[in-house]
């Protein structure tokens, strides 16, 4: 558990840098009960920047497992539209949004898959307008985490449940920088730098990138009006927020087919409580056609298969080696951290706002730009300390990117 | 804290005996956050008993007090209006009710009365229609209750604050019986007895009772066709429900107008996170003319003048001095438990049902009838060891009902 000073910390990192909270500026937050603690600080803090009214949304994630075990069949799909309306409605009148997350990995492993597709079908059919807005950058939303102890137990299987949950808040700590003397400067001046890369990335328009390390030689192109994001972002009135903290990664998406060549995974990758490690996935043309895992290979495989898009690239992400998570060497298990810790691809669905007015564009004219389309996103780590990589211009021009893991 | 087949036992208690849930029934539950461990019991009972479906409707202590503290005035108002709909609309569809306490006796000690107000008006004409059927006994409800560190603190400010939690749930685990082989037929017996109390005083139709004990003399005037209650009451489909575990009272209405006299509190009240003690109530036709607490003066002056009802009494209810509640000798300084271990009196509303066909009435015959309106109705202990009480009957005659506190 963290310090009540540093929960507040870490509520005035997320308040103000996370959503940049404007004075007069509704807040909503969206927690499970069991984040209460840092729910409070949330609220104070926002009250403290000005805010005339913060809404709670709360869930409980017992209560889902319970209503996912036991309610019947026909009830599953019923959402709470009341409290529903009173979120969008505050969204829409400009509230920015906080999502806490109390991970427990293997919260729902005895529930039936078929009825948790249920529930998360309408409830997402009933939120589709906040996924609009927050995915187009309409409004501000930043996400928070409140360590649990079932999840401490996956992260540190080794410890006890106490030592573990100790271990895990304390390595939230180091991740969110709640130990520098003032986490908000750190992390703004780190997204400025993103933010600095990712125009000079946009700038140069690369053709394609090619990786070259331990078991990896692997090209891959770039589309055409393609843009590299990290860091902050504007809001429709034009308010920085941070939606991720920590942040250290900077992404965009590839060509669709435009993959070829080999690449090794470099930490395990968990997919619906499953390790899936020591893999190579082989591509041409864009598409995986050979993938090998020394462990959890059916789930690899499955993987692949589950639709056309799943086994091409929807995404590349540039983190150097020497990042804080990195040097962190804890493997959170969970992609808030853990996508901040090592260069990356994704297997599946590209983000749209990856070329440039793709957000308005139809879902053929983004097939037609290159971008993949998916059910799934899964990332999976690539990163090492022998990780060299270059860009190529349009004029054919080599410019070394990563040398041993870092940026030149 | 109980143990989790000692919680199961209470969260059985109050499904199946306190709402007595009804297979295919639903449940709506109100509970702070911090009540989490026993909601999961309720919700898990709850289905088992064949509820379709569970609505918890969330609140938190902590965040009510942070925002009575620090919202700007014109946003004390606001309601959540969505989320009241659900709530209403779970009941309106006939889903049981159970609210489950987390007190906090001194939570808005630093609060302004006048922004407590404003707060209570607002959710209470928000959720006027809950009360109407709660108060109208048309939907079964009841109340349980989680102990917090700081209530355990005023019960037991001499032992430590994890000694004092500890002692604290161990005495609501004698006050509810959970001790018992079988507290469902404990308490069903319990009620059975109290109901036959009931029909003898409602065949006796007693005109007024009078009260003396040390500081108190009065006289209180009951309405044509009373009915005196206790124990369980049956919603609009007959099912027989318990509405306060534990239940020791018996109570009904007084005539508005027709209380005369004085009377003095024998345990302190806490009203919205205020103690108020040390007081002398002084009435005339009904009405408090003159009132004076040593302890939270203000809090009391501002109670009475809430509304027109507010300084007029609308319950008044009879418990032996010698109940298991009273014996325990704990002061809870919370109005489930304290009321069935004292005789006492409420301000504010009556319950429509205290007469014939009340239910049925409207308004204006319910006034008529003698009965008081207001949109409070805050118990306040008046039994003691010295307490004498007598009944008269319509010709006139004197019946002894209570000597030194007990039914005689």
């Amino acid at each position: 558990m963290l310090k009540a000073k540093e929960l507040t910390t870490y509520a005035r990192l997320l308040v103000q840098l996370g959503v940049n909270l404007q004075p007069g500026q509704n807040l909503a937050i969206r927690a499970s009960t069991d984040a209460a603690p840092l729910v409070h600080k949330l609220v104070e803090v926002a009250y403290e920047s000005g805010a005339p009214h913060v809404l709670v949304d709360w869930s409980d994630d017992e209560i889902n497992r319970i209503r996912l075990r036991m309610a019947p069949e026909e009830t599953l799909a019923f959402v709470p539209e009341g409290k529903v309306e009173d979120f969008i409605r505050m969204i829409e009148g400009g509230a920015a949004v906080i999502s806490i997350l109390t991970p427990k990995p293997e919260l729902l492993k005895d529930v039936e898959t078929s009825r948790i597709a249920t529930v998360t079908k309408a409830m997402g059919k009933a939120m589709k307008k906040y996924q609009e807005l927050a995915q187009g950058g309409e409004i501000s939303w930043t996400i928070g985490v409140v360590p649990t102890a079932e999840w401490a137990n996956v992260v540190f299987p080794e410890l006890g449940e106490e030592a573990a949950l100790a271990k895990l808040w304390e390595s939230i700590k180091l991740a969110t920088r709640l130990d520098h003397g003032d986490p908000l400067a750190y992390w703004q001046a780190y997204a400025n730098r993103l933010e600095e890369r990712t125009a000079w990335l946009n700038d140069q328009q690369f053709t394609r990138l090619q990786y070259r390390g331990p078991g990896t030689e692997l090209t891959v192109e770039l589309p055409k009006n393609h843009r590299w994001l990290g860091g902050g972002l504007k809001n429709r009135q034009g308010v920085y927020f941070l939606p991720n903290i920590p942040t250290e990664e900077v992404f965009t998406a590839p060509v669709r087919n435009g993959v070829n060549g080999r690449v090794r995974n470099s930490k395990p990758l968990v997919y619906h409580g499953q390790v899936i490690d020591g893999f190579t996935l082989t591509f041409e043309n864009g598409r995986v056609v050979q993938a090998e895992a020394e462990t959890g290979n059916a789930s690899l495989q499955a993987l692949l298969q589950m639709d056309a898009g799943a086994a091409h690239l929807g995404e590349v992400a540039l983190v150097p080696h020497d990042s804080v998570l990195s040097k962190l060497g804890v493997v959170f298990r969970n992609t808030l951290f853990d996508e901040n810790a090592s260069c990356h691809f994704a297997l599946g669905a590209a983000y749209p706002f990856c070329i440039e007015d793709g957000v308005t564009m139809s879902k053929e004219e983004r097939a037609g730009n290159g971008l993949n389309e998916s059910v799934i996103h899964v990332d999976f780590m690539v990163g090492t300390a022998e990780l060299d990589i270059d860009a190529v211009t349009v004029e054919g021009r080599v410019v070394p990117l990563f040398r041993n893991g870092n940026w030149v």
